[in-house]
């Protein structure tokens, strides 16, 4: 291995950076979060679940998250206990399961998004659009590189190319969710079942 | 709360990226230090144990790794059992407690460190050096921005003041440490007590 000290230097500062703004973001989500008793991570699913659309199965909520089905399903267990979550089988399979929002996991949504989208746009705002344009651009190349380096067996490309299509998806509706005031209008919309 | 849609649609196209460009790093990490018998928090806290230089307090180690003394010590505690930390007890103050690496410790960071370098230069090898700075900024202007949300009564700009000089530091010695070949040699150096 080569190693050449200025740009070894300048690689372990940016691999020190990715961590550490994560973590540091991470930090304030939960202060965000908690105000509306939801945990960081409750949040991401219930904003997955209202984006991919509910009931939805497990093993389509971890493909939105990007994590492994296991740890997903014991997340779900933990906010089924807390009521954020309910299963559900469907009528035409009785093997399958769907999950969907329940009314408290609803209420506490409809706070934590616009409080969410609040913080994230204050934590941006020191970045200019383009910035902005420039900082996405630059991580897709790291994300890239690392989907490639876990050899997950599937095609990154497609992968990242659906993905900007339903995040491109998940901002409209996440602002259609925001405009709407009654949560009862929400739970009727939420209620569509996928059939794919 | 203004909403403009093509706004929100970058800022949480960007905000989604920050998260799942690092999750995915951490996984290709857990992968690359498994083979050393490390986890990658293991991994993380050995590697700034060696650039702060050890013995050193928990709070120290806390502090080196930006996380909460109670978290890092229950950390401390499972790598003590696994045998890659020990603690020891300063001779002039009994009541203060030391971190140091143990031998296993040392032989497995001696050899993850490599492997963690390749690794990460292999992950950020389609960026340009200029690339890699650009990142370097804009990844800064969201943690500043972060850090002073979470209000934690410190001095930010001195804090990542410090941080650059204790990086760069780091990267010398990492370098450092990668060409002296015995783990003898390296405990030697290690063994220095920090006065401060």
């Amino acid at each position: 291995m080569t190693v050449n000290s200025k740009s070894v230097s300048l690689v372990l500062r940016l691999w020190f950076l990715l961590h550490r703004t994560r973590d540091v973001v991470r930090r304030c989500e939960d202060q965000v979060f908690v105000e509306y008793g939801l945990t960081t991570e409750q949040y991401a699913v219930l904003s997955v679940m209202k984006s991919l659309g509910s009931p939805l199965r497990v093993i389509d909520l971890a493909r939105g998250l990007e994590r492994e089905p296991n740890s997903v399903s014991m997340m779900v267990d933990r906010m089924v206990k807390a009521g954020l979550v309910r299963r559900s089988r469907d009528r035409g399979d009785r093997r399958t399961v769907y999950l969907d929002i329940t009314n408290k996991g609803e209420n506490a949504l409809k706070l934590a998004v616009p409080a969410g989208l609040e913080f994230v746009q204050e934590i941006l705002s020191p970045l200019s659009d383009e910035d902005r344009r420039t900082l996405i651009t630059l991580l897709e190349m790291v994300r890239y590189k690392a989907l490639e380096y876990l050899k997950l067996g599937v095609n990154v490309e497609e992968m990242m190319r659906n993905e900007i299509t339903s995040q491109a998806g998940l901002g409209k509706r996440l602002i259609q969710y925001i405009s709407t005031s009654t949560p009862e209008a929400k739970r009727q919309g939420g209620k569509k079942r996928k059939t794919t």
